[in-house]
């Protein structure tokens, strides 16, 4: 349960930086989208570019039974490393924007 | 207040529903994503048909300053008419993924 709490702290800053340290600038907004009851954590990028609406869903991890789901990655970093660098274990993380067979041949978790 | 408290369980309701009624079935779910503390709610679809990842938010909506903003819609039903339906001031429903300088043409509010 400590863990499960730590893990929380954990993607919630992570996704919370993305969005500080990410501004596309202009009339565009870097919004976190944390769903705390169901522990899905989303990072969306949406605004106008001119007369053009700009609308991404970059980052979408998720907490189920005990591990880290990255479900999403839209961006050049990978999460694998962030999270291993802020204490996550490695088999803990599961590479859900993998097909599930191919997930055993990654060093992440499976389910 | 009443208001407020009245257009946040309406955005949750119809969220849940259509996470409810529109599964795509096989390994693909529909997720509701909601954000309480500020006020965004999510609609995103995401799994697998074979070997390829789906992944789609359909639905972006959020309360700002007592206005009901529809953010996204990938879906073929009018967020607006159901808003409306579930007694929603049109003036209260901003169109978000219209260009601003559009919005003042339609009758739905505008910041």
């Amino acid at each position: 349960m400590a863990k499960l709490a730590e893990y929380r702290q954990i993607v919630r800053e992570l996704l919370t930086e993305y969005a500080r340290v990410n501004p596309l600038g202009g009339e565009i907004e870097s919004e976190t989208v944390f769903d705390i009851e169901n522990d899905r954590y989303l990072l969306v990028d949406l605004g106008w570019k001119g007369h053009k609406r700009i609308y991404a869903c970059l980052l979408h991890v998720e907490i189920k039974n005990g591990k880290i789901w990255i479900q999403r990655n839209q961006t050049d970093s990978s999460l694998t490393n962030a999270l291993l660098a802020m204490g996550v274990a490695k088999e803990d993380i599961v590479l859900g924007l993998h097909p599930p067979e191919l997930r055993q041949y990654t060093e992440s978790g499976v389910i």
